[in-house]
């Protein structure tokens, strides 16, 4: 179904909730079998659905709770696979409640979510400041990338409950959320967003000297926050953007140090301590710098960047 | 306990079994929250015992299977959390049968045992030019990190038949071997290491603009070797420094872009790319700019760097 299609039924669709029991399986779109998440494709009432399976990963608190019904141990039990010498291998076999995935439903899924989750060679390429001009900026402007779902957040009319914190000035001001991908409970995921109240900051891209303000602000009072609500000290957290981003109104990661985040790869994330650091040593660092970026190959801006170099 | 009392009692705790519901439970270990694998140490008749839990991955059959009793999706439910717009979040509470886990144990386990599986905590640094002068540089150098085996390839006195290729110069020479992680043939885990001639450069944080025709001569030639040898195009290929290195003598890894090595975190790894743009934009970038780096508590920086923030 074309993104057109798609969109022709979706004030049609948005009177439907997705409904799991009426969920048809089509196909896997991809499986991290490490990570333990599975994006599935399939449809509902008619319309593309994606499915995103993660397995939860493990807390202390399972382990330690007083609460009987609450402890993983007393809730479980083994079924032994095989035995050699100290070590044996078994099933663990657990009680429902107590092992439950995350699970975000993408309804109706447009091709561009189709193929953001669907498994697909990488590429990198070097985005020169003209390059950027010529390409990255008309391709961003066309494509008119909606972020409406961030102007329902900073306008209040979403997720008002999960803010965290929130600075409403509207030049250094943000909103600090939890991440999507984060459970919203386990330390060892920790993973939120500061959303910058400026809609006029597509990207780093387009950082300069005037938004050391800002991005010192995002930085101090996030860290603070996380520090007074999940006991993580500044030393402990991990502070970057993502470039390119995944929709063009700059926001900062944060994450646990110690996690493995998806997205904190060397070709993709920019830490908030160096983008304010080049700022400082040159004003107009982020005008003039070739920043690497990488795309899969059924991106757009594969094909414009792979022609620019032909 | 110590290994020896451990031994002492082995013989009689080999007569009983591990039994799950006489486990308990001390501590956890480690918890690597992104594989979702947790190591927790406990006990069973007083000795002590180390038990693995792992989530499995999903399988396509899962969603596929004609067997009522073992399909995923009708043996599931949703519990909702929130929506915003096409998005929405949920648990997943699935049958316990079809949502085991791997579990391995170890028992009665030593004090080897419960080291091997003791987790690290990281924690990040800023590296100013005053903090470099004032503690790493002495670090690097009363610690007398021993390069030898750096100094024996380039003598070729050792691993001679691993060169890819070789340049001479004593300038912008270096040496291209596969890495240790590697296997030598796998495209999808390529891991090719460049190892530059000049015995004086340390790391990142002494390089200069003289050193530009070395970093684009190290560039240029790998990546060509690279696509001779393996068949991938630069485009494919993703290089970088480490800061810290795990060695002082400068190098280079190489690696396929789309396989997840270690060490690639946007907190260790410094893209060749980058490096060389930072020196062009600003010769004295290197001497000049705040440094990010990580840690683990039990590092001697750690505790050196820690002082110093205090």
């Amino acid at each position: 179904m074309s993104e057109s299609e798609v969109n022709s039924v979706i004030s049609e669709a948005n009177l439907k909730e997705f409904d799991w029991d009426h969920f048809k399986y089509e196909r896997i779109l991809s499986n991290n079998s490490s990570r333990k998440v599975v994006f599935i494709l399939g449809s509902c009432f008619e319309m593309p659905a994606i499915v995103i399976l993660e397995k939860i990963s493990f807390t202390q608190e399972q382990f330690t709770t007083e609460n009987d019904k609450e402890n993983f141990i007393r809730n479980s039990k083994l079924e032994k696979i095989f035995k050699n010498d100290i070590y044996e291998n078994n099933y663990c076999i657990v009680d429902a409640n107590l092992n439950k995935m995350k699970t975000t439903i993408i309804f109706p899924a447009t091709e561009k979510h189709i193929n953001k989750y669907t498994e697909q060679e990488c590429f990198t390429f070097q985005e020169t400041p003209e390059l950027y001009e010529k390409i990255t900026l008309p391709h961003i402007t066309s494509e008119k990338f909606t972020v409406d779902w961030v102007y329902n957040v900073l306008e209040h009319k979403k997720e008002k409950d999960r803010i965290i914190i929130e600075d409403l000035d509207s030049e250094i001001g943000f909103m600090l959320l939890p991440d999507l991908k984060w459970d919203g409970e386990t330390k060892e995921t920790l993973y939120v967003t500061a959303i910058i109240m400026n809609r006029n900051i597509k990207s780093i891209r387009e950082l300069r000297q005037k938004h050391l303000p800002l991005l010192e602000n995002v930085k101090t009072k996030s860290l603070q926050a996380i520090k007074e609500k999940y006991g993580l000290d500044s030393t402990q957290v991990r502070a970057y953007f993502h470039y390119q981003p995944s929709y063009y109104h700059l926001h900062v990661h944060f994450n646990y140090l110690n996690y493995d985040s998806p997205g904190i790869y060397c070709d993709k994330a920019h830490l908030l301590d160096t983008v304010i650091n080049n700022i400082k040593l040159m004003s107009n660092y982020y005008e003039k710098a070739t920043l690497n970026f990488v795309v899969r190959k059924n991106d757009k801006l594969y094909s414009l960047f792979s022609d620019a170099k032909n």
